[in-house]
């Protein structure tokens, strides 16, 4: 008898995570019973290899891993979104190649060697940094999620979305982050004792534009240079953005070039047009700040087909804008039952953080869902639960519980459970 | 008076770490005064920036930052090496583009549904898997640099050499591993109790092959399919390699294929003929497992060009195969005296770890220095402490610490110090 088979397991065959860390698949039938010594040496073992080059290219046989359902609003190429495929990934850092794209008018050309940054407003001097500059500053560096605040909205329509992950849930990734802690620029320029919010501009043409509190500001915001240890790339705010570690994605500007130092919030076209959250009694929330607490299967997730019945791997990504996650549970039978989910050994605060569940499937329909809880104990909703009080026209700040359906023959679609 | 004024420095103006954390720069030669409210908009700014799309590039503006130094044998194009850039980057990740290369026929072009991994020898019923099967098995991702046990070994050289660090020392990178451990596949073979190595041999036309104890291959080691999230590339053994955390990088064998397990190591020819390491009484140390602990200031470094006297950031990178970093010191001034750098969040087991230090340069000549010491008590040592019991036919396993001359110019050289 397998260790895991005397273990109790959840309903429906999910198996405790300490099962999951040591188990086999015992899975004869897709194992190949190997005849040792007498292995044929494929073609590509017969001649000498490619050469060395500057730049290491992914496989060819990966170009399906790409961003995904590049959307732009009619009549434009700039203005949409593009989302990350994390239905072909794994682990907790997204290749910068397909973090995901949200821009309001492209991306704009900008010649470093030209761009400053002002920070100016209720200072004691204002003053302009320049790459050059700003790379002789403290610096640091941090692994955190990024998510648009608009993530996972289609999950709102009334009928579940039959699409791949990332179509609905690919406006999240994760980057190491690294430049000079917006602190050390503020005490440079000298804030006034009345100062209460910075209000940070882009340099794209419609100018994204939002108002941030002081208290973040002088915590761990950032003006970030690098991004997975490379100078950032265009698509993410080249040659720098601020980042809020947990806050919506929109409120870190991308190709910032100016901070306004205020006693007040400044109601900018994009806090008040858009990225507000439309209460039940008509009135707009117009401040919603860190990220929710969130999970989802990544693997099995639509579109994917499983084999006969047997063994698999249940795996997901979780994080909240509030800190480290403590849990993932993970349930298969729509949420009746749950068990404990394995996490990779790096859990971060304020980044994806690896989930994994090993789930014996006996071969009938099932429900796989996943809950993620974070260190302030907040627990993620269910899709009623965070429907019932919301006014339809709230769109953002989606995070219900995901639920996954396995049909018989092992096809996987989205499902409302 | 700013805060740093009233903290003692390390000789030659080396500031302490806490200073570093807060510091500004204080540089009026540097900073430009800004008119509030006037500022001209930039070019890219009047009109729509460019379209998403399905892979975000780098910056054009970023072309220099490439793999470097590609060498190989002559008469070949793909048996030699190319550099990670560490000069351009920042942080504790290496962009997977960006990770050395060091291959001994090239990078085979292989059909990940036709590779299989062959696992033999003493175990109880040989098996080979396939992707698909992997992909039902414990995961698990973690963090870890890789190094080439020929990395700084150019720095034996009688003088040092003047060339950009990452011909140097470029043959380390720092990726987020994922893949199923070792030890769960060894299970499922089941393991013959007189078993006491496993020998790993890759699907390169020369067929890479190492012994392993098994004690590491039951500990951290794993079958890697994921790199930064995404598949492993072409050439970091695509699509699956041994991985085997802060161990010599030739035996983290790439494209692999088989695993034979045995009771003794097998004195392959990549174990011989190489990556042996002779001793003063001629024996060759045949087997040398954990890098030393190490650091490199990357920042500045060689071809680098400081301005006016003032405030810089000083920054580079440590680690140790052993396991965590807990201390790095910066020098100013040769060695005689040191300053405890700040170390960026994540310190990470077997990974590189970011120091930074503020270094208030007063323009005369000086040479700048850092030294690394791990959670086992391991220091890095000195160049000439190094060589003091060192054959001259001894290449590998360098790790003193590398040493850049800042001249009265501002002008960054290699130095031995």
């Amino acid at each position: 008898m397998r260790d895991f088979e005397k273990i109790p397991a959840a309903g429906n065959g999910l198996l405790d995570r300490r099962v999951f860390l040591r188990g086999g698949i015992a899975g004869g039938s897709v194992l190949l019973a190997a005849k040792a010594g007498s292995v044929e040496r494929e073609a590509w073992m017969k001649a000498p290899g490619a050469p060395m080059d500057d730049n290491g290219e992914p496989s060819a046989h990966e170009a399906h891993v790409k961003r995904t359902s590049v959307r732009s609003t009619p009549g434009t190429t700039g203005t949409g979104v593009s989302f990350t495929p994390h239905e072909h990934l794994d682990g907790i850092i997204t290749p910068s190649r397909l973090h995901f794209e949200r821009h309001h008018s492209g991306i704009p050309a900008i010649d470093p060697g030209q761009h400053r940054l002002v920070i100016h407003g209720l200072v004691e001097r204002p003053l302009a940094f320049d790459l050059d500059s700003l790379g002789r500053y403290p610096t640091v560096s941090r692994i955190n999620f990024l998510e648009c605040s608009g993530n996972s909205g289609a999950s709102l329509a009334p009928q579940p979305v039959q699409a791949p992950l990332s179509a609905v849930h690919g406006l999240v990734a994760a980057s190491e982050w690294g430049g000079v802690p917006l602190s050390v620029l503020l005490d440079e320029v000298g804030v006034k004792p009345e100062a209460k919010w910075i209000i940070a501009d882009g340099a794209d043409s419609p100018m994204m534009s939002r108002s941030v509190p002081m208290d973040k500001a002088m915590d761990d915001a950032i003006v970030a240079l690098y991004q997975n240890g490379e100078r950032l790339r265009p698509s993410n705010g080249y040659p720098m953005r601020l980042f809020l570690p947990g806050w919506e994605g929109n409120m870190c500007v991308k190709w910032l070039r100016t901070i306004k130092v205020t006693d007040q919030p400044a109601m900018t076209k994009d806090e008040t047009s858009k990225y507000s959250d439309l209460q039940p009694d008509g009135s707009a929330k117009l401040f919603t700040f860190p990220m929710g607490v969130k999970s989802i299967i990544t693997n099995p997730s639509f579109g994917m087909q499983l084999g006969s019945a047997g063994i698999y791997q249940v795996s997901g990504i979780a994080w909240s804008g509030s800190g480290k996650i403590v849990r993932v549970d993970v349930s298969a039978d729509g949420g009746k039952t749950w068990a404990e989910a394995a996490l990779d050994e790096h859990v971060l605060s304020k980044n994806l953080t690896r989930f994994r569940s090993a789930w014996s499937w006996d071969g009938s329909p099932s429900v796989i869902m996943s809950r993620a809880i974070d260190e302030r104990g907040n627990v993620q909703p269910t899709r009623a639960a965070l429907l019932e009080n919301r006014s339809s026209g709230f769109f953002y700040h989606y995070n219900g519980i995901q639920a996954w359906q396995i049909a018989e023959t092992g096809e996987v679609t989205n499902v409302y459970a």
